[in-house]
Formats: C-alpha cells, structure tokens, sequence
C-alpha cells in the first residue's frame, strides 16, 4: 500500500537529497554529530505517543497477514524497548569519530606530504527486514560516521519505520544538520528495493542485513558495492589434547547461550582420540539443556541419545537447538571438513597442542580463528568496538565484525610546495 | 580461435585448481614466493626464443585484423621489454610481504587476545587488454601476496600470453609451488570473461585493468566482488593566490609529462581574480608542447588561440594533448564544477590561502587531493608502495594507488584459555 502522492519525492530526488545532504554532513565535526545524536535519543525515549501507535497498526496488519510469532515479536515495540533503543543512540555519542583519523603518512623523498585519511562512504543504502530497531541503530552509526543513509525496511514495519524516520529528521534539523541525511523509500515497496540496489553512483555502499536469502538476492542483483554480512555454519573442533572443562563449557557456550545469532555453533567435530574421553560429558551437558544432537555413526556409537545426520546436516545453520556432530581422523580431515562446509565466519579449535593451534590459526580461512575460545565471541560489542554495523564474512573492504571504521572509506590528502614529477 | 582440446581442462575445473594451489600458497613464506619470483624473472629474460615468436604471431594477427598502431605497441614485445619486465618482477621480490601483517590487536578485558591480521584474498580474477607486460606483473604481485590469480588477458595477445604462463608455471613447479597459481582463461573467449565474472564462491575478488569501457562492462556485469581501477578526469584550480611559477610549472607537468595516463590534468579551473595574471603565462607554455585549449569565453578573451569549449569537453578523459579550460568565480565554483564532472580520481588546489587550501582538502572527494602539486604524484610509485596494482577510483576496500596490502584481506586471530561468553 504504497503512500506516495502527486507532492511526495521520487525516490530519484530522494536520493539525490541523500548526496547533497552528505556532503553537509561529511564535514560535520563530531560535536555537531553528537548534538543530533543526542535529540535522536530524547526523540525516541520521548516518542512513545507517536511511536507506539504506528507500531500496533503494523503487528495488526502483520497478524491479518500471518506474520509468524517470532517476526511479530521482532517487530513490537514497547516503552522498554525505546529506552533501550535511546541509550543505544546514546552510547554512540560516546564512540570516537572515525572520519578524519589519519591510517598512515610520510614524506616522500622531494618533500611531498601525504597523509591517508578517514572520510565518509558519502550515502549508505541499508537494506532490512522488518525489525525497526534496526532502523534507529543504523541510522545512529551512518550519522555518527558521516554517512547519510537510504534505509529499506520491509513493508511490514512501514508504519513504525516511517514515524520513527520523522522523529529522526526533526532531530536532525533542530541541531541544523539536513534532515535528507536519514530517509527510508518503504513507500516504494519492492520496487524501490530493486531501484536502490540499481543505483550506482547515488549509493556508494550497500549493507544487506537479515536471512540469508535477503543477502543473497541483494548480492546477486545489485550493482552498487555491497558488504555481505552473512550466515554463519560454525565449527568447534575438539582436538586429541583437548581440555575436558573448556571442551564441555566452550560447546554448550556456543551452542546454547543464544542458538538464533550468527556466531552460535552449528557442527561440532571431535577428535577421534579424544572421542570416548570428551563426547558422552560434552553432549551429556548439551543434552540438559534440550540440544537436538545430529551425528554420524562413530558418535552415535557414543552417545545413544543422537538422530543419524544427513550431508544436509553438515550445511545447515539451524539457529536453534539442534547440533550437528562428527568424529574425524584428525586436525587434517578436521580442516577439510571446514574448508567444504563453512561459511568462513568463525571456527575454534580446542587443544592444548602448540603445533596444531598455530596450524588451525593459519590455515583455516574465516574471519575469526580461535583457540580455547567461545565461538559467541565473534561480535563488535565483545571486541570492544561499541557499536556494530553487522559482521562481515566476505573479504573485501571488511571481514568480521564492522563497527564505525568500516563505514568509512579513505582519501590521500598531498601537501606540495610546487612540486613536479621529473 | 579456441584451443581446447578434449582433454584440455574446463574453465570450471581451471577455477577448481586455482583455488586449491591458492590454500597451499596461502601459507607460503616469503622466501620461497621471493624464489619463485626470481625463477619467473630468469624465465623471462631468458625467454626471448619462445615469447618472441607467439609474440610475433599475435602481431601479424593483429595487422591481420586491423590492430591499431597504439595497440600494436602495446602488445609488443622486444628483448629489451623482456628485460624490463623481469627487472620489475625482481624489484617485487624486493618488498615486504604484506601477508601476516599484524594490522591491530589488544588483549579484551576478560584475557581473550585478539590480532587483525593480513591474509590473501585466496583467487583473484584479472580482466584486462592485449597487454602481455600485464600478464607477469599481476602474476608477480598476485604471488608475492600469496594469492593465486586467474588471468583473461585478452585474445590479441592470446599466443603470447599462453606462453608467458607456461613459463611462469614451469618456475613455479620449479621450486616447489603448485603450477596452478597462476593461469589464463584466454582459449575461453569472451565466453570466460562472462564465466569469469559469475564465478562467486570460485573467484575472491576481480579486478579489471583497461578501458573505462572494459571496467563498465565488468562492473555492471560481475556477481564476484570488483575493485575498479576507473578513469581519471583531473582537475586543477589555480586560485586568486596561486604562485605564478607554481601554476604555469605544475599544469605543465601534468598535462604534457604524460597525457596518455590516468593521473595527467584533463580541466584546468582558474579564478576570476588570478585569470589574466597567470592565464597567459600558463597556456602559452602549453602552446608550446603543442597542446589544444578547448575554453569557455572569458579565458578566450585572454588566450585566442583555443577553441570554444562544449559541454562535452568537462566530462572528457582526453588522455592526449588536449586541454579543458574555464574561468570560475571562487572556489566554492570550482567546487561545484569538480563536483559534477570529476572522476574522483586527482584534483589539486595551486593556493597561498590557508583557508582554501584546507577547504580543498577537505571538501573535494576525490581517492587523492593535493595542495600545490603535480597530479601526476598520484601513482603508487611514487608514493613509496614499489608496485601498482592500478589505481582504485571507489570507495570500498582500496581508494587511490594499490599496492600488495590492498592485495590482502584480513582475519581475526584469537587465543583464549577456556573463555566464554556471560
């Protein structure tokens, strides 16, 4: 049910609003940032009145249109959650800007200075589904790093998105910053999707975040850069040498603390040599927590309690409590396991063996490589970032968890006394 | 003309390889990368008795069908060419590894340490013309940053290039390395280069090195992740304040030193109040060399000998001797002009004003902006990087002159004593 009337913009002028305002907003020093920061966050700690309403007609319209419980759980807004979206913003303030940092300079033999510097992307396009805390927190990190923002929220968060975007413009220009540096093209449908993921040369960069599906269909269709964040099949090998302690904490921490996010673990592989010693306390502990185990039959041998696991198995990001096991020859058959069926995200090796830790760290291809270590530790947040855009599992531009330097880019400021190339 | 054979490996199975010899690569040292480099330089040099004659083949086809003579000089070889090219592949062997480079690190407070740290991209894909010096530059930097590299060199210089990689193969089979690191597609055809860009999961990353034409093509058509090396509309503004000396000497060298490349002056802006103090001393010295003003009305006052300027003539990578001029009012003019029709490639300020030249800085976004300096500084040479890979015009990944670590990704080490997520 698009919105648009004969007055409203195209999403065209929308986009060429989102340019201008970004370059307004590329110069803006960080105290100018963090004033319309702040507003955004009293604006949506204050904004219950406004908000709430546009939310309960899209959970209406979302139960009318069968939108599963845990979608319509993802789209409810509630008092609690705007405080928490607030100090969300609010922590932002806090995070230093990146643009401006300078990443490396020198002098060149003839006395030219150069200096390789920070600078915004110019415009982001994010496209999402329908989660409007999403909507806030993206527009605070595009803001914070001197990006204006074309956001995509999914129909059915359209009304929320849409009141929220407001409360943000206003925001916006009350501290004197162009309000066309956050918009959303939700009234455009599909079609504004399909225009924004063509529009090269108005969108500098494009971020896909949600299933797996959305991303794949954005990286196969758009013609605007795209950083993939994408879904995580994760490895633990429990190696000859592991520690039994850390091998039962470690997998039920991965597997069980939060099994919906992208850095849980899906396939667990054992050692053979270490099988009989660790699987039956390991999958004992999971099996208490109601973990669905998944396993070949060198396990099963173990630990009755298992259903016989297909190749689907070995592929599949469950995001539930359901996990996949094999026992392998050793750290060889382990990694080419890994190498056919992860999705590079994260991997841990437990071991107390020097040669084969260091082997894991060098030889197995994912954004993060760990040893002796949680799996769940793969997060902007954990590694200290503040804030985070989303987790990168391809290699361009970024690769791991994102937080405000990986939206920007990079510029080479030359400094010269008349200088010319001989 | 397609050489394949029924026994000949398929694109899909040449791709297969390629990433295979890349995980072995991968975990290389530099020294056995720097033999393998000497080994493909001594080929080189050595090899006129081969190159010469499947390079004397690909010239008479080129006559054959109607090859430009710019062409033609690119695609031949000579034994002094020979020469320079394996010098350049030595040099290579001359630099740091980038890979293993720790970029950041800190231990997290709860004794978890973290290291960013550089790894190949894995494949990459090169596209680009009948430029054989290409095919052993790009192998050599692709090798010495441990990638393994698929090349579509091009069918002019097809017979040139199947022997330049065989040579290439033969060093590294020499000294231990998978001959697979380095191949062409080029008996594929056009039909390769299409495969070539479709082939995500296969192909890391692709870079295109040619034609503005050739890397539109690949851009719009690519689903692998591209890193464009674009054309360069470059500006210079000559500001109320300009050093006269300055002025006349650096639009003289970065128009006339080399205009055949992407760093030469394409539009020179020049302000209202400095025109007639330095407009006649500057192009007057361009006459000189011999080089075409194409200006708007209020230069031609000052200079008769230029032809009007159109609109097409700000939009024009000449890469000749051929020269947009136009006066503007101010810098916020020359701004906006550079705004609408740079490339965002080079553009310098020629100023003694504080204010203006930091404006200049930081306003115009460009991938290098300079301050009273050639624009022909921005090269990757000359910047210290001892080798180019081209020179990035977008804002992902690399902006500017590429050199071996923009050649890298990077992954997330992390060591941990048992650790788990509260």
């Amino acid at each position: 049910m698009p919105h648009t009337t004969l007055d409203a913009p195209t999403l065209t002028e929308k986009l060429v609003a989102a340019r201008s305002a970004s370059i307004t907003l590329a110069t803006a020093n960080a105290d100018l940032k963090n004033s319309a920061l702040d507003a955004i966050a009293r604006a949506v700690a204050g904004g219950a009145d406004v908000i709430l309403p546009a939310n309960e007609l899209d959970l209406a319209n979302g139960r009318e249109n069968g939108l599963s419980q845990a979608l319509q759980d993802r789209l409810s807004l509630t008092e609690a959650r705007l405080s928490a979206l607030a100090a969300a913003v609010t922590e932002i303030t806090a995070l230093v800007d990146p643009v401006g940092e300078t990443v490396r300079g020198r002098v060149l033999p003839n006395g030219i200075r150069i200096d390789q510097v920070r600078v915004p992307f110019g415009v982001v396009g994010v496209i999402y589904e329908a989660r409007p805390n999403v909507t806030v927190d993206i527009a605070a990190l595009a803001l914070k790093s001197g990006n204006a923002v074309v956001l995509r929220g999914g129909s059915a968060a359209q009304n929320t998105n849409a009141v929220l975007v407001s409360l943000i413009q206003d925001a916006l220009a009350s501290v004197g910053l162009p309000p066309e540096c956050v918009q959303t093209i939700d009234e455009f449908g599909r079609d504004g999707a399909r225009e924004l993921m063509q529009a090269r040369g108005f969108v500098d960069v494009l971020i896909p975040r949600g299933s797996a599906s959305l991303i794949n269909t954005v990286v196969a269709e758009s013609k605007v850069p795209v950083i993939e964040t994408g879904a995580g099949v994760v490895h633990v090998f429990l190696d000859e040498s592991a520690n039994l302690d850390w091998s039962v904490d470690i997998v039920q921490n991965a597997k069980v603390q939060r099994p919906s996010v992208c850095n849980a673990l899906e396939t667990l592989l054992v050692h053979r040599g270490a099988a009989a010693r660790v699987l039956p306390a390991v999958l004992g502990r999971l099996r208490e927590s109601g973990v669905v185990i998944h396993a070949d039959d060198e396990t099963r041998a173990l630990f009755a309690d298992a259903v016989p696991a297909t190749e689907d198995d070995w592929q599949t990001e469950y995001m539930s409590l359901d996990l996949a096991v094999r026992v392998v020859a050793d750290i060889d058959e382990a990694m080419q396991h890994i190498r056919t069926y992860s999705t590079h995200h994260t991997e841990s090796i437990i071991t107390n063996d020097l040669t084969n830790a260091e082997r894991f760290l060098n030889e197995v291809d994912s954004a993060a490589v760990m040893v002796n270590a949680s799996t769940r530790f793969t997060d902007g947040g954990e590694f200290g970032f503040g804030a985070e855009v989303g987790i990168s599992t391809q290699k361009l531009h970024a690769r791991g968890p994102m937080g405000l330097p990986e939206l920007t880019s990079t510029k080479w400021l030359v400094r010269g006394s008349g200088q010319v190339r001989p």
